[in-house]
């Protein structure tokens, strides 16, 4: 049992103690192998972390990163309530103003009538942490618009005079069933957005029986996401190779055991991606709360680099030397889950992946936010089916990145997807408005299927083929 | 003879009677019919109704729709006067003081000098019912904007040294002249922009000896358009088949009697396109009336979701399995009238209906008001021209769809279209100007058909040929 | 001699006497032929009109138009002092304020660097009406925008590494020795823009030694605008053909005897275009003047139709139905003059004057202000080259439109042309500076025509060659 | 020595004496071959002109120019004096109070996150003159914008499963280590954008171990700049051509006496360009100190024509007559460094220079500031790689022009060159923070390419291959 005067007097970079959850951590030694570096820890050298911690790192980071040793035990009760005092009379920063008023404002949920209606209210109502993490892209965000502004190249070929009173827009991916051909690819860090984070979206794919794909750096545990999923609904896990592959090999072992049904093995974000809007964030938000930006101080010493913001930390430990003679035989002799490859990014790559003989791949380039000026998905499908149409024989195909519109989905399943992976939007959604807003945007998607499909004269999935589509060379959007 | 206390004691769900033209009918029964929905009714319940019923609704609705047995009867004179004194005292609405004052304010008609003139007054002078509904298109109007968009991408060769002092804009349609290759489109509810809607349009079309195409869904009968006309004046029908087909034969047997000339058969929307400036127009009214939009508060049941807008109600009870086996033969037994498919969008489906036998195909999207991401309907021509010439031969073929100028229509001839419709542009001209608007832009037309065939060097239809224009890929429009 | 009551007398439809620079004339029976109109006249019906005539008729067309009879004779000398103090002490309009003040702030000419600046000052500096007329275009200006345009799609080839410090621009067009492969393409009614009009770019032309075409829809006559220029120097005559033969057969005649060197007869105006921004310039400017413009009251008498604006009434005699079988052999009859057909906007027709044996082509659309989606013709130019190359050789090839920089030209000389025309801009440039702002501009052109050629590696226009120049789709103008 | 009054004496066009650097100078003679004109050295005839002289003259160019016998001696240490006060009361004009505050106001450089974010910088603390001389380009700047636009047009095909967790960047050019595949091509005046000019950048570049290409227009003489670099150091020189060859050939061998490693022949700019911001500058600045633009009086001599800005006076002297047949064995004749042709502009070219035998081409429009319309460097370098593959294999090739991130860098190696030159951006750095600014954008540049490298599945830069890189036709920036 710890006072405040106690922790306070461990506040220095060579002797660290944090509070988190009133309990006092002993973080000397890790700060070194923090991901975030140890900067932003010393900020709270001393003192209570918790409002820091929570919302980016899994209920059991604590207990995996940190020996049992350096767990120095609870705070006296006392304590306990000088921290919940001290937060509850903590004056509120701008930005949580701002956001707590946005909230207060959203229309009512019968008023979203699209996914973009969902973005905006999302865009609103996230902190400016949060909204810069989730929206951010590399470089000048050309590949997150180029996936977008694909699909505005592509045209239908309607069919009439067929009979559409019944149409069924449910499909199954790798042989599970889904209601629409849309799952939800994973995305990191939901608690930014929404304190119930990924459960949100795991509950919310539940009762729209869709199949939700839940990240490694999902902000909670596989465990809680998966507990908060019903008995029969079925997750896919996108696994970070870790690069010690022990440990890897421990988190797959570990999901399969939790039940999860599938690996999306992730291949396109080896390395962080450049975010500059989430490497800005901090210095945005240290001057609207001040009221002054830093200046530059000639022969100053500068501080040390940006960094890779969020993104960056997430992956520090990642394997950044697979390869497909290696690393695949490796995850097999693990699991008897099917793998996917999520971010394969050319033609050539499809080809190698049905060689090695998984049984998928996600067209993918992570949503703009990796390599900038990586194709489109929607592009390399598009030369997918034209170049080797025999890979769509040999493993499930699908896309990830820049869906927004039931047509969009339509699109990818003319050129020969089985389903359509949306990653950022279902963030949003859930930020906007939890769980029910993850339920609203899976409406919205259905709906807008069935009636392009209705539209197309199609009353399954496997009635959309390539002939009822064309790219054209005049896009404005 | 019935009170105003006697018909507010029927203000519920389950004993609901509403007052029209002071008249009061039962409508208890006819709730859950209601192709708009039982909650617009229910708003009404026990009050007055006319001011929402009549410009949606053509006059023989209420024969045709509600038995005979819950036409109650009318007011007794004290009723009817109170009715009317409420009507004269009601407060304006903010819409309706704004609409007045732009209708005071309209230029005089000889300054209006194309089409779009037009209708940049007409979207002053409508309601925002009424601009919402007839500018709304489907999802993000790519389609619609493309319509437009996709002429500027044919530009022409015209050839000089040619006399052309004497110029012929006029054609035959189905046989039927016409003072110049443009028809009336079918379009929805005219009366929302004018009290006299579809009349306006049938009188301009006989002074300017143009072919109006009645919509199934005009707000006035089918035997007041008819009786607006001149004897001699052809006008064809736009049929959209009921689902019942006993229903739908008794219409065209009626239309037939009634004179029209030939039937156009809807098979672009036997679905409801997804209008949401549309269906989101009673909430901007509400929020621009009381000043004050709704909000989300968490928890709270939920309303019945969004629905379809006008759009969807009109064509609740439509025929979703036509096909061309089964419904062409069919409608041939009943009728003949020559038939022409409205809403062909493929090459493939206009294969298939000059296959059938029919007399003409009108490619068309509805004015990209259905499928998001129909080509175009010059494109479609275009297309057609290239890879199927020998359709032009079998059956007549027209456009409708983005045409706001005398070289759009003259592209469209140069592609081999007979004659190009024209929809939304005559409900704007008469919600402007009433009659003297439809007469007015055909005049326009004219001139510009006028013009650009002798800027062309031709001085009648036929000569205008395939050689005379060019696809061109720089459209910056 | 005429008191102004005695004018005054007749001021109606039916007995019209106007004053012209102290004249009187009967023109009652000149109302109906009046190309322009009866309403604008009758305006000045018993009163001076000379503010409102001078700047768009030549000084002999009551000479040409009004038989001797009804010349009236000239007004006493009181009269004569009354409309010149009337005139005097007449209070300015807003629009004539706006034009001094503009007037007074022209920057020196020796900040004008390019024909774009030239531009920007004579739009400040011009009269509305003037404004309106030399900048419009037909229907929405998408040709006139596109003429310029596409110039922006083409790119160079340069060559390095050869001697360029003697460069000359000079050629020689129908023989004729000009100093930049420049000449003033015809434009109607300079003096709208300056008191000096046409006169200031003949001068300017001679100072510089280039060609002017001058317009038979010139605001001054050809005697006068040759008396301007010097004894050398070449003019050509841009002929619109009148109706009648024997008149046009006397225009052209006269214009032989006078000296001018060619004659471009004019086929791409035979109709009036839609130039709708000078149509509207008179409601425009009454609007301004009165600060209400006009309202439409329903059901009072239209006033007649919108007419054509100031292009129509300038064309309103021309002749429509000139043919390559009758026309040439009728010119050439009467001329020993080489022939240029102006207005050539396809292949086909470029083939046809080829075979007609006329000595030059200039492929024009009338600076876009003729059929709307008319090529631009550097694409027709294009077209050409690689199409009929075989017709470069049988006759010279010009083009205008758009051209707006020394590059420009190069681009058309690489292609083939023999020099390009420019009208607009020789306007622009009369109406900012006088003659001072045509030498300005033939300076400017030779200074970017020079230096591109260096930067070509070129020092002679015959080494301005296809293989200098590429066509690309990227243009992003 | 001499007083003020002494040397205010001689202030006409035929008696001219000027101060530079407390010593007095006789440069009556000089008036006429002074390449920026006679009339700005006349503004300071009889006074100090040391603040205009010194940012825009390397310190040897009194020595160079002016003959020993008109270097008339020192001023007293009155006159010292006073010219020092009189510097130091001087007023600051608007234009250096708001550079003050700029540069006052600049970000850390921590947070400076890409060159674009420098450029924002430099744009700011800039000079306006300095700000217009470095960021103009010819006429309207399409060839500067479209060299930049036209990087966006290629887009990738990554690998994924590589190795990459180790990468290296480094290259070599002609036989020189270099860090990454950039180099710092040439470009001048850098004491108009910092005190230290080109200094800054030759330390900044030894620090980074990249090489710099040194101006013959820069404003610091050969010996000062490599003087300021490390000894091991390699530098290019950037060759203008005197027309004198002897002057030239002194150039030459001095260059290779100093130790600089290659000469850069520069053929792109024989004669100066039309950068119209350049020339317009001294305008602005007059128009911004004294709130008055100048106005165009009617009749008034005008002032001699606006001259070529400060790039044509920087090149007055140069051979425009250079080819290949003499210029090369010429320079061959004279050096045994290794020789590259800065300009090719077009696929001839380049064969022509492989043929020529020298070591390397740069394909360069000069940023865009010589002939408009010049091609976009990565599109020539892309028609190279497939009509002429075989160049690659007898030279080097480089490219510069729109260069801005590691990706853009990337693209031209896919496609062959060996390394990528960028100026402008490095002029931009040192103006924004000195030495520390060109260290920044190298750190940034080696970020991104490095980054970009592993995205593509590359460790080395030879494994980037055209298979990488795809040409889209669906640019948007």
């Amino acid at each position: 049992m710890f006072t405040l005067d106690q922790v306070s007097a461990h506040s220095t970079a060579t002797d660290c103690w944090v509070i988190i959850d009133n309990n006092v951590y002993d973080v000397t030694d890790f700060l070194k192998e923090h991901p975030g570096g140890a900067s932003i820890i010393l900020k709270y050298a001393g003192k209570d972390a918790t409002q820091a911690y929570a919302p980016i790192h899994p209920p059991d980071a604590l207990e995996k990163n940190l020996p049992a040793s350096k767990h120095l035990g609870p705070l006296t009760a006392d304590a306990v309530q000088s921290v919940a005092e001290a937060q509850k009379s903590r004056k509120k920063t701008k930005d949580e103003t701002r956001v707590e008023q946005a909230l207060a404002q959203r229309p009512p949920l019968s008023q979203i009538l699209s996914v973009a209606d969902m973005e905006a209210v999302a865009r609103k109502v996230l902190s400016h942490k949060a909204e810069a993490y989730y929206s951010s892209a590399s470089d000048d965000n050309i590949s997150m618009v180029e996936n977008a502004r694909a699909f505005s190249r592509f045209f239908f070929h309607p069919r009439v005079m067929r009979p559409v009173s019944k149409c069924d827009p449910s499909t199954t991916i790798l042989g599970f069933k889904s209601a629409i051909p849309v799952f939800v690819s994973g995305a990191a860090l939901a608690k930014l957005g929404h304190p119930l984070g990924e459960v949100n979206i795991a509950r919310g794919a539940g009762k729209t029986s869709i199949i939700q794909m839940v990240s490694s750096n999902a902000s909670m545990s596989p465990e809680e996401i998966i507990g908060a999923a019903l008995p029969s609904q079925p997750l896919f896990f996108q696994l970070y190779k870790h690069v010690n592959d022990e440990i890897a090999a421990q988190r797959v072992r570990n999901i399969e055991r939790l039940g999860y049904k599938a690996i999306f093995l992730t291949v396109d974000a080896v390395i962080p991606g450049n975010r500059e809007k989430d490497i800005r964030s901090p210095w945005v938000v240290e001057a609207l709360e001040t009221g002054s930006p830093k200046v530059y101080v000639e022969g100053e010493k500068e501080a040390a680099d940006a960094g890779l913001g969020t993104a960056g930390a997430l992956i520090a430990n990642d394997d950044r030397d697979m390869t497909w003679e290696k690393t695949i035989p490796w995850l097999r002799s693990l699991t008897k889950l099917p793998i996917v490859i999520k971010g394969i990014q050319c033609v050539q790559d499809a080809v190698l992946a049905a060689e090695a003989g998984v049984e998928g791949i996600l067209l993918s380039n992570h949503g703009g936010r990796q390599l900038e000026y990586s194709l489109p998905p929607i592009e390399i499908l598009y030369r997918l089916r034209k170049q080797r149409p025999d890979v769509f024989k040999k493993l499930e195909v699908y896309i990830d990145g820049g869906v927004q519109r039931g047509t969009d989905v339509l699109k990818a399943l003319c050129l020969g997807a089985t389903a359509v992976g949306i990653g950022r939007q279902f963030l949003y959604a859930q930020s906007a408005y939890g769980e029910a807003g993850v339920v609203k945007i899976v409406q919205i998607l259905e709906a807008e299927i069935v009636r392009g499909m209705r539209g197309l004269g199609a009353t399954r999935v496997e009635e959309l083929v390539p002939e009822m589509i064309e790219r054209v060379d005049w896009a404005k959007l």
